[in-house]
């Protein structure tokens, strides 16, 4: 009926800032998406500010909506986008979605964020662990953080035999076309594996971040020494202080509003899921530049120092620090429509990713 | 904090399709506005498909969400917008956070649009309507039609001495500053009233609609012949044919979105609110142009004309003409923009408005 591509949106919904679906609805429709939005909960405000007040959405309540979209036939999205969902009822509500919506239509484009926590802590409950391993044979796309990629396949990630090993389970176990990590800390392992283009120039570890994405090895992506399981790129960005939220919320809706499998990539270092990161990525941190720009200029109590002392003896210092970093998604729209960008981030080829790692 | 304006939207949410919410955000958005964003209900699509499943906001969920923003400090907007709040209940919540905003911030410009039902029908339980004519008082500009006119003022609308009894009703008892009517139908009364500046060329009164604004007067609102109550304007528009969902919630957030009551107006026969609505008239009319030429454009079968029998008997018909019907909100963004406008439609100077009526 419409000659737009149409995105099903399934995650969380905060009323004040940009997580979850306030993060990406809003840049898929700047890129000309329509978007059917789900929300999964129905918050206050993010959980990092550490009040809130709403409710989740439970399982039956997903499911009679599911139920009333495919009767009423408005189940027709082209790509299909699922993120923070907290439970594993409500989980399996959306799996047995993602698989009728997957096999009634096998062309879907399906970015899974499997959203189950961040450097260590897990912030949903164990048990919708099981419930993504099952769902990651659905998708086209995941993008787990390091700590996610780790849950996922069981590998706890310290050096190149264990990255492969990881990879290996995405791809080949759980037929993944597609996996993209961003956000990984430049450990020194990871840094002296990465070939002399990747490196930022002046390599300080601990200042930069690295992005992954694999793309599994097709008849129709180049392969500079065949036969390797997958095309690997990567790039490293530099970190910027503090703690912002939704990020990665941004990073998936912006990777699969730009990732077009159909198209020929301009050259022979490129994939279309390479492309897409670069995309992402660029317009993700000339975004998060923009926020970090704007909190930096805020009066002096709105931008205090994380302290977690401080912080519990007046819970509004750290509100206040949150509210200061909520993306500036609104006034950076210039940027997400890719107007105004200054700095494009390439995902460079990673030639020599899967030779037996040097530190073995 | 935020160098821009923030509007807290409360209104219905549908995963699929534009109305309520999902009409009014992305547009304010698109104008630079950051938006809080409150669903009073979570539904699958517009109750207009006949069949949609999903749940309602209690007031004790809104009553949640509402203390965690004032707790953590995010009740901060410098606009506010309510639409579609199905029940008193969850009204009467709406009603004191209304007030509280309004009276700690008495700058807060609070776009009341009081969604009661449409020519003669009643769409949410009648115990709404004292709630939302003790709310009357703290809005700063309400976008009723025709038929909530008639229910807050409690006035048959038939004749301009009745037209002017409603508005001295919405003006003096209930003090709202700024009253917008859109589409109302042109009958044969409301056509012979109009000065020959507002009349369309073509003058066909069943092919047009009618909007009105008025404006309390205040020393610095011009009036051709003081002390008149309100200066009116009003702008007439070719109807387009079929039934169109979601275009007042679209025109309210349009409306609010170009409201800026501290600018001067560039002549003496505009004020804020009649700039407003011709730029909020304009962007709605140019959208709903497209949204029409891109359903004619659909299949036969994905066009049906409207026919409550044959509806009876296979509702996808009903569901088909309405999903061909949904707003062209993204596909038509550079219109919100104002980017792409080709025909403006300036609401105009009623001169004569509060001269007594001729036909008595």
């Amino acid at each position: 009926m419409d000659p737009l591509e149409r995105v099903l949106s399934i995650q969380s919904h905060v009323v004040f800032g940009y997580v979850g679906g306030k993060a990406a609805v809003f840049p898929l429709q700047c890129l000309g998406y329509d978007v059917d939005v789900v929300n999964t909960v129905h918050f206050s405000n993010h959980s990092g500010y550490g009040r809130f007040g709403g409710t989740k959405t439970t399982a039956d309540e997903l499911n009679a909506i599911f139920e009333s979209l495919e009767h009423n036939e408005l189940l027709m999205p082209t790509r299909l986008l699922t993120g923070y969902i907290p439970g594993a009822e409500a989980l399996s509500a959306v799996e047995k979605l993602a698989c009728k919506l997957k096999h009634s239509k096998p062309s879907l484009i399906y970015l899974l964020d499997p959203v189950m926590g961040d450097t260590g802590r897990l912030y949903v409950a164990p048990d919708v662990i099981p419930v993504y391993q099952k769902m990651l044979p659905l998708a086209t796309i995941i993008t787990p953080n390091w700590f996610e990629v780790e849950l996922l396949t069981k590998t706890e990630l310290k050096d190149m035999k264990s990255l492969h090993r990881a990879l290996e389970i995405l791809h080949k176990e759980y037929h993944v076309p597609h996996v993209v990590i961003s956000s990984i800390p430049l450990k020194p392992w990871l840094a002296s594996a990465l070939p002399s283009t990747i490196l930022p120039t002046k390599c300080s570890s601990s200042s930069h971040l690295l992005c992954i994405s694999s793309s599994l090895s097709t008849s129709s992506y180049p392969n500079t020494t065949a036969p390797l399981l997958s095309t690997v790129h990567a790039q490293c960005v530099p970190l910027i202080p503090g703690y912002f939220s939704g990020v990665g919320d941004l990073f998936s809706a912006l990777l699969l509003a730009h990732f077009h499998p159909d198209q020929t990539p301009e050259t022979i270092n490129t994939t279309p899921l390479s492309v897409a990161a670069s995309l992402a990525l660029t317009k993700t941190h000339a975004l998060l530049l923009m926020t970090h720009g704007q909190s930096q200029a805020l009066p002096a109590e709105e931008r205090l120092p994380t302290d977690d002392e401080l912080d519990q003896d007046n819970p509004l210092r750290k509100t206040r620090r949150m509210r200061g970093r909520e993306l500036a998604l609104v006034k950076g729209q210039n940027l997400i429509r890719g107007s105004a960008i200054a700095h494009p981030r390439e995902m460079m080829l990673w030639d020599g990713f899967w030779d037996s790692p040097q530190t073995l």
